[in-house]
C-alpha cells in the first residue's frame, strides 16, 4: 500500500521563536535558511503574524511588509502562511470591514499565499469578512478552530464550529491548540468528527509541545484523516514551542504515513537554527515541560501575568485564590478559550475579584467581554455580571456582531498615517499604523535607521563562550572600577592578563 | 468499557539522572522525594543499577548497598527496580556463576524486587544464570530484549528472543531501547508480535527521548497491549533522558487505557526535583532533541567519544571517515547493538581503522568481541577479521559460554577484598570489590568520611542566583587583584560597591 503523504507547515519562522524568545528574531538570522526552507517540501511555511508584525516596528526597527516581500523573494517555491485575528487583523480591536478587505489584499499582494483566520472567542462572525476578503484575492481561506477545555467544549461543538467555517468558504480547516491542551484522544475524536461529517476536506492541526503530549495528539490526528500539521525543526522546537520537524518524519517512518520532506534541507535548516538561537538565549523562557494547565485550566503565560500583577499590589501571597478564582470569573463570561486576548482580560478580572470584591470593579476590557463587545462565547453570560457591566460603564450590551457598530475609517486612517513624519504614504504604512497607532510613529520616525538585531552580535557570543570556561567569579572583559589605594581613589582598568 | 490499566516505572532515582548528570545524583538529594514516589502508585521505582553502584563508590563517597537499604526504608510499598547486566552484573567483566548468584541473592536480601536482566549483544546465555539466580530469591525475574536497528534485527527476531528469555523464566519481558531508536510503528509490532505469539506475558517498554518520538512508541506498544512503561517525573525528563511522567496520563486520558497514578503525589515529586536539578547543571549535556542518529546508527554518547579520541590524536577533521567507517565495522563484528560496552569497542576500532590502517591494529577489547568472548551477535562475525583477531592476540575463537570459561572465583575475591583496609568483612563488600577492583579500595578507605555531594551547596545556588541579575562582565563577588599603578604592584580587594 501508498503510505498516504500528510503535509507538514515549518513554523520557525514566526510561531517558533514567538514561543521561544519573545518574537525577536532578525530577519538577518532567518535568510541564510530560507533556500533549504523553501526546498524542503513543506505543505506550507508559517513566516508572519501579529506578534512579528509588532516586534518588528517595536523592537527590530525592521518594516514587516518589507519582511514578508524579502520571504517572498527567497522562498519562491513555497506557501507563505500567516495567522491572522480576524477582524482583529494583527491589532487587538475590532477593525471595520474596509481596514479588514485592505489589509488582506495588500497581504495578497505582498506575498501571502495561506491566511489562517481566527478569532479568540471562536465567534465565526468576527472571522466572516477576512475570509470572504482572503476568497476575493484568490488566496487560501483558512478557518480556524482554537481549541480549549471547558465544561461545554465539545467534540459535536467543534464539528459544527467546522462547519460554519466550511460555509463561510474556508478551503480548508485548522485545529489550533495555542496551550498545548489537545489530548490524543480528542485530537482524533475532533478531527474524524469533521472528515466523517464534511468529506474530504482538509485538516490542518497545530500544536504547542508545553504539556510533552501533543505529538502523540498529532499521530492520532493523523490517523484520523488530518492532512497537515505544523511543526518547528528541531533547533527550534520543544517547550512553549513546537514538536520537532525531523521527530514528526521519524514518528512516521514505518507507517502507513509519510512525509515527503528532505531530511539533508532539514538537517541543514536545524543547524543554521542552532547556531542562531543561543543569541537569543536571554529572552528563552526555563519551561520545558508543564502538565499543570491539565488540572489549573490556566495557561503558562497567564498564571505568571496574574502572579506580577499580583506581587506589583504587595498581595503575591494570595495567588492560590487567584487561581481558584479564574475558573469561576471564566465561567461567567461563558467560557471564553483562555488565549490572548481573552487570557489577560479574564485573568486581571480574576486579580481585580481577589483584591477588591467579587466585581466590585471592572477593567473596561472585561465590561466589554460581558457586553458582547468582543462577540459571543459558546455559554451565556451571567447575567448579573452583565448587569454590573453596564451600570458600570453606561454601556448597552449588545448581540450583533461587534464589527457592525464601527463607522467607514480608511480615510481617517489614511489622513493621520500619511501626517506622521517618516511615513512613506503607503497603503501598507497606513496598516501598519492602524494596527499599533502608538509604536508606528516611531518606527516611521526611525525606520531610516535600519534594521536592529537584538540577539547577542558574534563578539558577544565568543566572549562568551571564553568566558565559559572561566571561573565563576572572575572579570570577563576590561572593566573600571572606583578603588581607594592609600586613602586615595583611583580609576582602574581591570581586565584579563 | 473499563479502561484498561497501565503500570508505570518511575526512573528518577536512576536512568533519570545517569542520562541526564551522569549519574552524580547524592542520594540526600532524593530521600525528601521517597515518601511520595513510594505512594504515587507506580508498578515499581527502578533506583538501583551499574552507573549508580559506580558513581556511589567512585564520586560520591557513598555505600551502594547502604543506598539500596535506605530506598527499601523509605519506600515499604514499593517494588524496588535494577538494572542488571546478565553475566556482568554491574561490572565489565563476566563473573563466574557463583558470583553472580551470590550478587543476585545479596541484592534481594537488601530489597531488591525486580531485576532486569540484559545482554548487550542479545545473547540469552549471558543472562540465563541471572535469571536463574532471580528465580531462587523468588523475586521478579525480567528479560530484557535491547532495541537496535541493523539489517538483520527483524521484528520476528525480537519475538523469538522474547520466546528465549521467557523459556528460561521470565516473569516479564522489557523492550529496552536506550538510544531512542524505537519508533512507533515498530514499538506496535514488537510488543504486538510479543503478545500474539505468548499469550498474556507481561511487556514492559522502556525508552529513551533523544529522539522527541518515543512518548508517541509508548501511547502504540500500549496500543498493542504493553502493561508497564518507564518515565521519568518531568522535572527529571526529557533530552537524553526520558518521557514525563505526567505527559504520559495526561496522553492516556480520555482513550481505553489509564494509569492509577496520584497526581498530586507527582506534582510533590515534581517539585522536588525541580528544585534538586539545577544543582547539577554542570553535569548536564545540552541536547534537547536529535534525530541524527536514525541516518548515522550512531548514538549521540558515542559520537562524541569518537571525537574526542581523534582529537586527542591531533585528526579532529577525520570524524566523517570514522563516522562512515562505523557501520562497517558494526557488521563486521556480526551487527552488535551499539550500547555500553559494545558501542565503545566498535566505535574505538572504528578509530583505528581510519588512522592507522583497516584492522592493522586492534583493540584489545575488539579482537575478544571478533573472537566470541563477550558472546555470540544476531549476524556472523566476518572470517577474515576474526583471523586477524587470532593472530594479534594468539587467543582462539570460542562458540561456548565466555563465562563457562571461568574458574570459581569467590574464595579469591574475599581473600583479596579482606585484604584491604578500611573492608567491612561482608558478602557485601567482596561484591564492591569484584565489581569495581580498581576503584573499590580507595573507597573502603575512606568509606569513614561519609557522602559527598558533588552538586551545588544551597550557598552556591544562592550566591549565583543573585550573581544572575548582575551584568554578565560584572565582578560577582570580592576578589583580590595583583594591580600595577605608577609602576608599582598593588594587591587590590575589589566587589561591588
Amino acid at each position: 500500500m501508498t503510505p498516504r503523504t500528510i503535509g507538514v507547515t515549518e513554523v520557525a519562522l514566526r510561531d517558533a521563536h514567538q514561543s521561544l524568545m519573545a518574537t525577536r528574531m532578525a530577519m538577518e538570522d532567518m535568510v541564510d535558511a530560507c533556500a533549504d526552507i523553501d526546498q524542503a517540501g513543506f505543505w506550507s511555511v508559517e513566516c508572519w503574524g501579529g506578534a512579528t508584525y509588532d516586534a518588528c516596528i517595536r523592537f527590530l526597527n525592521e518594516d514587516p511588509w518589507q519582511r514578508l516581500r524579502t520571504f517572498r523573494e527567497l522562498m519562491p517555491n513555497s506557501r507563505l502562511q500567516m495567522l491572522l485575528r480576524g477582524q482583529n487583523l494583527l491589532g487587538y480591536r475590532h477593525y471595520e470591514d474596509g481596514v479588514v478587505e485592505r489589509f488582506v489584499e495588500k497581504s495578497a499582494e505582498n506575498g501571502m499565499d495561506v491566511f489562517r483566520v481566527f478569532d479568540a472567542l471562536n465567534d465565526p462572525r468576527n472571522m466572516a469578512r477576512a475570509m470572504q476578503a482572503v476568497k476575493k484575492t484568490g488566496k487560501h481561506a483558512q478557518g480556524t478552530i482554537c481549541y480549549t477545555i471547558s465544561p461545554l467544549h465539545t467534540t459535536e461543538g467543534y464539528i459544527k464550529l467546522a462547519g460554519q467555517l466550511l460555509d463561510m468558504g474556508a478551503e480548508s480547516i485548522a485545529l489550533k491548540d495555542m496551550a498545548a491542551l489537545l489530548q490524543p484522544q480528542a485530537a482524533y475524536d475532533v478531527v474524524k468528527g469533521i472528515k466523517d461529517t464534511y468529506g474530504d476536506v482538509q485538516v490542518n492541526v497545530h500544536c504547542h509541545s508545553t504539556t510533552g503530549v501533543t505529538l502523540v495528539s498529532l499521530m492520532k490526528a493523523i490517523e484520523a484523516g488530518a492532512d497537515v500539521v505544523d511543526t518547528a525543526i528541531s533547533s527550534m522546537s520543544l517547550g512553549p514551542g513546537h514538536n520537532p520537524t525531523e521527530s514528526l518524519v521519524a514518528m512516521l517512518e514505518g507507517t502507513e504515513y509519510t512525509t515527503d520532506l528532505d531530511m539533508d534541507r532539514l538537517l541543514r535548516i536545524r543547524d543554521h537554527f542552532a547556531k542562531v538561537r543561543p543569541k537569543y538565549a536571554q529572552f528563552e523562557s526555563a519551561t520545558l515541560v508543564d502538565t499543570d494547565i491539565f488540572s489549573s485550566q490556566i495557561p503558562g503565560g497567564m498564571l505568571s501575568n496574574m502572579e506580577s500583577q499580583l506581587k506589583a499590589q504587595g498581595a503575591g501571597d494570595r495567588i492560590r485564590e487567584v487561581m481558584a478564582e479564574v475558573p469561576l470569573v471564566k465561567a461567567d463570561a461563558g467560557h471564553p478559550p483562555l488565549v490572548t486576548p481573552s487570557s489577560q482580560i479574564v485573568g486581571t478580572q480574576a486579580v481585580f475579584n481577589v483584591l477588591m470584591g467579587k466585581y466590585k470593579v471592572l477593567t473596561g476590557e472585561f465590561a466589554d467581554l460581558m457586553l458582547g463587545y468582543y462577540g459571543e462565547c459558546i455559554g451565556e453570560r451571567n447575567p448579573e455580571v452583565v448587569e454590573v457591566a453596564r451600570a458600570q460603564t453606561k454601556k448597552e450590551p449588545i448581540t450583533q456582531r461587534p464589527a457592525d457598530l464601527l463607522e467607514p475609517e480608511w480615510d481617517k486612517l489614511v489622513a493621520e498615517a500619511t501626517a506622521l513624519p517618516g511615513n512613506d504614504g503607503s497603503d501598507e504604512d497606513v496598516l501598519t499604523y492602524a494596527m499599533f497607532p502608538s509604536v508606528a510613529p516611531g518606527f516611521f520616525e526611525n525606520r531610516a535607521d535600519g534594521p536592529k538585531n537584538v540577539g547577542k552580535t558574534p563578539e558577544q557570543m565568543a566572549s562568551q563562550a571564553a568566558a565559559k570556561g572561566d571561573d565563576d567569579r572572575a572579570v570577563k572583559g576590561p572593566i573600571t572600577y572606583k578603588v581607594s589605594l592609600g586613602g586615595r581613589e583611583h580609576n582602574v582598568v581591570v581586565e584579563r592578563a
